[in-house]
């Protein structure tokens, strides 16, 4: 009888209210209108300063086997509200994130089937995030997913920067194109890998980036991908709509949801300035505050590892070259031949230990220290590591007391081969290891098609997966660095110890036949958006058939490039990637990865362009010292800085790792120079980048006596 | 180079050795004969006291994306071996068993490839089992079956007791008809249940019972299921071939092969005598040795339990009316209102204790007790239970106190929904908390399609998790009964603490609108060649509305039916399945449940027609009493049996416990008699059994005193 009255109640109420409904950011700049068609479809459009950037766009899921929620919705009640807050992250760019919004709240009822959904918007000052919402009711409890059908309707055939839809890999280099290009670069954008499924020819990834002919600045992506798929977006290339296309499971649906449930938050980023959506927090506004109680256990690392020589072929991850095929607790390694390639051993880890020491680094990766590695994807093998049982070679016991004696922390890691269900009997047993052992970390990986077959990397089976493993680490005090995993959309905010992830093209492929030379110019516009990535920069020889005669790929960055990365690609977790030798070869210029910060107090955005260029400073966490990195593209150029975002009155001193004048990524890659100066905030730097080049600066507070010597900048 | 002699060495054996292979079994009765065929497609054939039982059938398996594995074979070696021994099961039908076998190994080389396959046979006096072997080497690795190609080439259109063919369930109730007429009758014996997938019209499962026009009994199964998919039987009623038809995986993948391995074993078993069917332990002698070093946990049970109150609706296993959804640490059930009909509440439960204690059972089940039930299935939902959290009316400290003090012990009930991953996340805690507890064993289920969709009960990744679940049950002491798991194949001689499956059509159809009253003749020829079923007999109460008006669904039985069965169909796990209220109403009758064992010394099979009738005699194991059950089939029969098993010069009471002359399953079940008599072993009984009836006997050793008062028999 209640629920009968209050049906009647909100009838009455959706007669009402069936008006345009509009919401302004705090700033006033972005305006948004969410209305119903004739037929009770939801639509939305936004707005950056009276600019359409998004024009009407529809809003709804198609069901399995139920009436789908696409129409016949009246609106039954709207809510707005406003929302401010200034919360501090446990590690991050800023120290402080202010959480500003106007929100919007649609209840929508869909008449013929008695069923509510709320459409919920918050605008910030830089983009609009929207999200399903599934109340509990009784009409729309348990449903199935055939698609979501969130448009983004695009005003015109902008450049994008993109790489295939895929519900496998992320691992592709941008392509940068007209939207109306796609179609026909399709083919060629895409590149081949361990895992990988496109859907459609002009199928893109999130986040994606665009520019529009008027320079507005478009990014979409989501927010807060929690039990339910990953969402790429196809483009109908004839209206320039993007639609979301969800990851399917093995028999093609796309989400199994229990209400009350929600969506993910679907973002649209918006400024007339590129260096806004760099700087914007509003993913991780839109995601859920800390979790975890405890979080001193989480801090950010700078690293080395036993892993580099591997991914050039200069050494191997296997034990042995003798086996063609392992079965782990049979296989009796003790009596195969040692391969002179196997890097894991106790005795060179110790010298990356030394290395580690001595430099200052927190922490040492080393893959490869287990049994498994000799048939470790590719065939459908489920127990392929049981991720406590190293090779005869690799002591755990006395590396770990080494490490201690040195100072120096062990980072664990768990190759899972895309077996899920295995990684999963084996995560407390292997948690616990790490803890007897004391690593603080763990370097997860799932390369290789997903075990059960059928099931796609960024389906919600495997995105249910990753957060099980980033919580259940939790438990153990353990941080993860997941590679292959879906990418990131700001979970770390909920999840702390959630401290980096690969998704997306890494250095690695600078030693499978190199990266496009302004791809470092991108990923911030992009992969970034959503959370921190395990770049692994630092590599000083660029031509790698020096470190492995069979491979002839060349690293398409300068070496002051590598270096201006550690300040460009924001990650808590930093490694310097390459090999202690090379590094020895150019102490000066390793100085600056020895030198720059994990964590951070300030980020400023001096200079931003997609693919061509972006300049960074930012103020090291608890300390004084400033780091400034520029990343430049295919094309020679110079950047204008200034140093103003300094202390007043202060003087520092600022060493400059720039491109000499005759560098090039390709032909002169390893021509630096290093300069120092006095600077204070009324400095100005002018300062040429070679084509895939850059610059590094560290600035550090002044001692007086050597501030003489330098020349004022 | 060692090699490249090892193979010409093994091709020019090849040469030598490409005539017919023959084989005898130990008493001579059995016949096999293996060959090439010209394009060197193995085939066998096998023969009975000189009658055709096999025709020439091929061997051999599809591969996917790599040459088959069908033809182009020569026989490279060949070896035969004789094996004698006699074992002793932790528990069984029988206090020992023989395993006497000729076999025959035959060597395979496909030269176009290089690879090996070897066929192994094991000719018993009961029937012929061969598996495929695929041993180490280098062009046989990884692979990935397409089909199993092994053929059952009959001899005629014989008579056979089938189910049809699924993926995902056993759930029926058994068609009689010839061969020819499978295809007719499909559709028919096709009934409704939470999860099932037919793959073809002539398909049916194993193990398949079949009777020849001559009177030959013969019967198909595999053994030793482990690592690979379940075979079904897809027949082709022109020839009467029929083929094997492995259960695919979500994307029709048929087994993924890591070599070495081998398949399960495919067994024909054959007599004139169909009690040799029923005696035969070739199944369990195909199997390995038990593996677990301390098997003293592990011990026959009879039990009683809070179940059949649910399975007729008379109680739920919910504990409240008022949630139409649960999420597991959300929902908070104190806040909701219990519902009367919650049968798993502690005064209940009490209740079930003192009935177990006063009657001298072991043990008592309860369902329902923990939180969860209120959408337990068909949502795809993946949390949805979690093993440990007791709904709020049912105390676990108090239960196990107070069975504890009445000696009784708690089983354990896990039910997972065909969440198999969300199970295995549990698995460690939820064992934790039997071993807290003192449970001795677990009753697992798994109800509803599999989480991941896609994947199939009888799929290789479901069977290598029931597996699992045993294995890591055994490291906690825990002896494991999976309720629609895949069908059992003898495992429970290597894992002996796998005690029972259900894997069938239960006593629980019985109140869902019954099974064919010869039902429980069939069984014992079908589902119970692989191991013991937990059938949940003793229903004494048939008509179902007396429990619950709205359900009118009638148990297909007469009472003494009921009590033969705990004789009849074998298990180490014996359920008096009803409610004690209705034993109250006849303590007579409950006598036979309350004296009868369930672990034996010896078992004779005294009559048997499958359909028709099944008398057995069992002694005990470590005592001296026998005990008798005969079921019958659709029409009354006189039962003639001897008591010639019993020891020589000693006098027994015999208590029958019979039809009454007036009996029948749906007219007049529980009409019923109890005779005594003193028996000995020159004792002869025709005893008439009605339709859907039956007789059981406890013959015990005599007190003198009482012998006098008897009629000798």
């Amino acid at each position: 009888m209640k629920r009968a009255l209050l049906l009647s109640f909100i009838w009455l109420t959706a007669v009402n209210i069936a008006v345009a409904q509009e919401l302004k950011s705090p700033d006033g700049n972005l305006e948004m209108e969410f209305s119903l068609q004739e037929d009770g479809t939801p639509v939305y459009q936004l707005d950056y300063k009276d600019k359409e950037v998004i024009e009407s766009s529809k809003l709804g899921l198609d069901l399995k086997d139920a009436e789908d929620l696409l129409s016949g919705f009246s609106i039954s009640s709207t809510n707005t509200s406003t929302f401010d807050e200034t919360w501090k992250p446990v590690w991050g760019e800023t120290s402080e994130i202010r959480n500003n919004y106007n929100e919007l709240e649609v209840q929508l009822e869909q008449e013929s089937t008695d069923r509510t959904m709320i459409i919920r918007f918050r605008l910030f000052d830089d983009g609009l995030g929207f999200r399903y919402e599934f109340p509990e009711q009784e009409n729309l409890v348990y449903f199935v997913i055939e698609e979501e059908r969130t448009q983004f309707a695009m005003t015109g055939d902008h450049t994008a920067f993109w790489i295939p839809g895929d519900y496998d890999s992320q691992e592709y280099d941008y392509t940068e194109s007209k939207l109306s290009e796609i179609h026909g670069k399709f083919d060629e954008a895409v590149t081949s890998n361990a895992s990988q499924e496109q859907f459609s020819k002009t199928g893109v990834q999130t986040s994606l980036m665009m520019k529009t002919e008027d320079d507005l600045y478009i990014n979409l992506h989501e927010a807060a991908l929690k039990e339910y798929s990953l969402m790429n977006l196809n483009l109908d290339d004839e209206t320039m709509i993007f639609e979301s296309w969800l990851t399917p499971d093995a028999i093609g649906n796309k989400g199994y949801i229990h209400a009350p449930a929600v969506s993910p938050w679907r973002t649209i980023m918006v400024s007339d300035d590129a260096r806004d959506i760099l700087s914007s927090n509003m993913n991780l506004n839109l995601n859920e505050p800390n979790k975890l109680e405890d979080t001193s256990w989480i801090r950010p690392i700078k690293y080395v590892g036993v892993w580099w020589e591997m991914i050039t072929g200069k050494s191997s991850w296997a034990y042995t070259d003798e086996l063609h095929s392992v079965k782990l607790g049979e296989t009796d390694y003790t009596k195969t031949k040692r391969s002179e390639k196997h890097a894991a051993n106790t005795e060179h880890v110790k010298d990356y230990i030394d290395f580690a020491a001595e430099h200052g680094f927190d922490a040492v990766l080393v893959e490869g220290w287990n049994e498994g590695w000799e048939d470790w994807f590719g065939n459908s093998k489920d127990y392929v590591f049981a991720f406590v049982t190293p090779y005869p070679d690799y002591d755990v016991e006395e590396i770990h007391e080494y490490a201690q004696s040195k100072g120096v922390k062990m980072i664990m890691h768990h190759e899972t081969s895309g077996a899920i269900r295995n990684y999963e009997r084996h995560l407390d047993t292997a948690y616990q290891l790490m803890k007897k052992y004391d690593y603080p970390a763990v370097k997860s990986g799932y390369v290789g098609d997903i075990i059960p077959r059928g099931e796609y990397h960024y389906g919600q089976w495997a995105i249910n997966h990753y957060l099980y493993a980033v919580k259940k680490a939790a438990d153990y005090k353990v941080m993860v660095n997941a590679h292959e995993a879906v990418r990131p959309t700001g979970l770390r905010r909920t999840y702390p110890n959630l401290i980096a992830n690969e998704s997306a093209r890494g250095t690695e492929f600078q030693a499978f036949g190199g990266s496009n030379p302004n791809h470092v110019t991108i990923l911030p516009f992009t992969r970034l958006i959503g959370g921190p990535m395990d770049y692994t920069p630092g590599i000083f020889e660029m031509d790698i058939s020096k470190l492995n005669p069979d491979n002839d790929s060349h690293v398409n960055s300068t070496l002051a490039n590598q270096l201006a990365l550690y300040v460009t690609m924001y990650s808590p977790l930093q490694m310097a990637a390459d090999l202690p030798e090379n590094y020895m070869k150019f102490p000066d210029a390793f100085q600056f990865i020895k030198d720059v910060a994990v964590d951070w107090d300030k980020s400023i955005y001096l200079e931003a362009e997609p693919g061509d260029y972006i300049t960074v400073a930012r103020k090291e966490k608890n300390g004084n010292d400033w780091f400034v990195g520029n990343v430049n593209g295919n094309e020679v150029r110079t950047s204008n800085i200034k140093f103003d975002f300094l202390d007043k009155g202060k003087t520092y001193i600022a060493t400059i790792y720039s491109d000499a004048p005759d560098a090039h990524y390709k032909t002169n890659p390893q021509a630096f120079e290093i300069k120092k100066y006095s600077v204070d905030n009324r400095s100005e730097l002018s300062q040429k980048s070679a084509p895939g080049g850059g610059y590094a600066i560290s600035i550090m507070e002044a001692d007086k006596s050597v501030v003489k010597n330098l020349k004022k900048l």
